[in-house]
């Protein structure tokens, strides 16, 4: 199993990286690609041991990376070892370092080692399961690790599922699916020109929800206007009397309710929607209940933390990220259902060009459920991953930054001049300056306007330190910085590292 | 620039990959992962070196290869070592095996070695360009390389563009920015309800568009059925002047006409519509035009081989797949327009937390332009594989294919027993066998059917050699053998294996 000694080459004419352009009408040749792929092993491995050396963001403005590079497409080839010096010289510092372990901005993406060799082997397989017979191992794979996940999250055998690109398409197809549940059948006939839509449709999601729902609604036909925002209370939580009137409202006025979406770790807040009260209400109106666990849902891998998916087992559909807090390099958004055969309903189609003979045993062709044709074969990715950590390495890695979060929540609470704009159900922590003197004009609108200005001051000032990048939200109107906990290469050093920066930044501001 | 020496182990328990499971709370640590990395950068070098020894596609039946792996998710990490040994075991064997020379089904997808060491860097780097905040070189070297494509591809630059995962998704784009193009307002308003669409709305392509094309309209709410299909003459090229009836009889009935879909290579016979007329309608009637060029597109490369795409400079939006036969891993899908702010009207949403103070300056947020938020930097691969071989290095591949594809046409052409059933205008041939005696009773339908009989046997046994693999379509009714040249590593040699494993099953079963 010991690997082959990779040859030194001995000079630059030995080197195939150097030898300019790649001849004939082939690939590279074996030689050089074997070279080339130990030179970018190196590379990587170098960047992620380096990574903090780098500025998280870097100091760059928009507009100035185009014009380091040709403005007209290159004729010639050029040689391997020119294009990865240009690569370190003009890819890397213009990158926002996702991987560096102070990127608390937003949620975090991992490119763990594990993902990052799935990665590697699945570029080279080249799999597309698209139908079994295109890619036998991805086909089945997806069904092993979606199942894997399944049990790890604790839901049902019930649920069956896929692994799309992103949070967003898997969303919209749990609301194209939605569309046929209510008895549409709009994957034949459409949405327009219907006497039986003529009052039109209604998605309903919490004021909170993720853009990926208004985005799925427009993409789908639905329209923006479609989507009716539910208030919240004041933990940002869905409201489920104001959600059942709503509903109610709608059905009076003749319109057709298709789906609820709520979620479990909203983006700004990562509040909880109560789920259980929404999901009676959608079971009670026969409506499509759809679960964004996008972020949040790997919380769940852990049996002690699931009293915030309460009910997300009567869900139709959920979505969970294994690029986000997974530690899954992007993309790999996994999505859940007891209903794949409403998925079928919405996006099946067999032309003959993609009749198998395989169609006489019941077998899985994944682009049936899905609106693209073509995939990816994510399962490899997963699969490496979930063996390399195990589900038990994985709940100690996400219970570690639960408590990463608690304990930086625990500084903010406990400082005077910081407070806390939402509850930390999870990893994300939302807070602002505000100095304890301006806690007396607690009611003055002058006053949180030049609060939002001051944070929005301190926060720029962190991020340009380029040791920890931040970003931010507004939680009832106010201006607030996030701190999100998800990279697999964060430590307590780090986050405790944002703190100092942050009051150092406070006080420089702050002062004035 | 010469790599470090990459350390070999001397013995089991010196190999950082045999140790059990990975401890802590983190990744991998750094010399685990460099050991890992060069592992694996061995596993694809000799996978590539010998992918010939595997059968293109395993003897091995739906259902066969779950069983293989636990069906309960693993608890405890294991071994790196052990995972890549499995990997072999297990996953290998039973994949289609794309990257085989003697693939020549459906549309290759090459992972070629540039391509493959892009998708290294680009898992490593982990950017998710969805803004240019979270990457700025994710979005300026996409912005580099799609003007690159245009321009090797002899596009004018009012041509702008992104980079998407498919086909699928770059014609969704596109007729989603057709509807906002037709003033309908949809990403707002949606389609139901709607007194304005009571007669309905329409989508035109030929009958032997892709079904991407009737996926899109599946989930963009324009449904299965306002999807008109438009005849084809006996090229299978659409009928210009059946379009013009179409849509006058459609604008007659009140029917709101939204966009026309012309191919330049169709799926089953890669027939090639007249652009030029189509494009000359779809002026005159105010209506998008989407060109499908998503395989064909790459032969606009060659300067000499345009007369195909003429009058595609008139489209609204072209798609051309650079991971179809531009030799780019999946995925990765162009989509060029004249309209981009018409994708914006379709796509964009700028929530507070997406919210950044590059808000100010004229910042490309590309994740305005697509259904999904979350995005792969997909441009590195790219700038890898265009610099190194360069356009005329492409052009000199392409061409390669081009004449392989010219070539077993001419064995087809010239042996009695054999027909070709559709033009060769790029890198597909389709074709039958058909014994010079049942030529005589060309008008029996009960020959035909005996045909298409033996034909799908001829293939089925072809490909069950294991040595090359083929995929079949209809075409006029008939059961027709398809040859698609676009994998990089196809030599002739492989090519005249296919015609000798053709003849030789011919014989075989047709002499029954």
């Amino acid at each position: 199993m010991a690997p082959a000694p990779f040859p030194v080459p001995r000079s630059v004419s030995d080197d195939p990286l150097s030898a300019s352009g790649v001849p004939g009408r082939a690939d590279l040749d074996p030689r050089t690609f074997r070279a080339a792929a130990h030179r970018v092993a190196d590379l990587m491995a170098d960047y992620l041991e380096g990574v903090e050396d780098y500025p998280v963001f870097p100091a760059i403005e928009p507009g100035s990376i185009r014009p380091l590079f040709p403005a007209t497409a290159p004729e010639a080839p050029a040689a391997i070892a020119k294009i990865l010096a240009d690569y370190q010289a003009l890819v890397v510092p213009n990158a926002t370092h996702w991987q560096h372990p102070g990127f608390l901005a937003y949620f975090g993406t991992t490119a763990s080692g594990p993902g990052i060799l799935g990665e590697m082997l699945t570029a080279t397989l080249g799999q597309n399961p698209m139908l079994w017979r295109t890619s036998p191992i991805g086909t089945e794979l997806e069904g092993v690790v979606v199942d894997w996940l399944r049990q790890g999250l604790g839901l049902p055998p019930t649920f069956d599922g896929l692994l799309t690109d992103t949070a967003s398409t898997s969303t919209l197809i749990a609301l194209a699916a939605a569309r046929e549940a209510a008895g549409l059948d709009a994957a034949a006939e459409g949405l327009a020109g219907r006497p039986d839509l003529a009052a039109g449709v209604r998605v309903y999601a919490s004021a909170e929800a993720h853009s990926s729902i208004e985005k799925a609604c427009m993409t789908l036909g639905i329209g923006r206007a479609s989507l009716r925002k539910i208030q919240v209370n004041e933990r940002f939580e869905l409201d489920p009397a104001a959600l059942a009137a709503a509903i109610g409202e709608d059905r009076a006025a003749g319109r057709v309710p298709l789906a609820i979406v709520a979620t479990i770790g909203t983006t700004s807040s990562t509040s909880v929607d109560p789920i259980a009260a929404i999901a009676a209400i959608a079971v009670a109106e026969g409506v499509w209940l759809h679960v964004d666990a996008a972020y949040a849902g790997p919380v769940a891998l852990l049996p002690d933390r699931r009293a915030s998916f309460q009910g997300w087992e009567l869900a139709d559909s959920i979505v969970v990220n294994p690029h986000k807090w997974l530690f899954t390099p992007l993309d790999a958004s996994l999505l859940l259902t007891r209903r794949m055969e409403l998925l079928q309903a919405a996006f099946s189609l067999q032309p003959e060009y993609l009749r198998t003979i395989d169609r006489e045993a019941p077998v899985r062709d994944y682009s049936e459920y899905q609106p693209q044709l073509g995939r990816r074969f994510r399962a490899l990715k997963l699969w490496i991953l979930l063996r390399t950590f195990g589900l038990q390495g994985l709940r100690e890695r996400i219970d570690h930054h639960l408590a990463l979060a608690a304990e930086f929540a625990d500084w903010i609470d406990a400082d005077p001049d910081w407070e806390r704009l939402a509850p930390v159900p999870f990893s994300t922590v939302c807070f602002r300056f505000r100095p304890a003197g301006a806690a007396r004009h607690a009611a003055d609108p002058a006053m949180d306007s030049r609060l939002d200005e001051l944070n929005a001051g301190i926060m720029a000032a962190v991020n340009r330190s380029g040791e920890v990048f931040l970003s931010h939200t507004r939680l009832a109107g106010r201006f607030t910085i996030r701190l999100a906990v998800g990279n697999l290469r964060t430590e307590e050093r780090h986050v405790a590292r944002a703190w100092a920066l942050l009051r150092r930044e406070a006080g420089r501001l702050g002062a004035g």
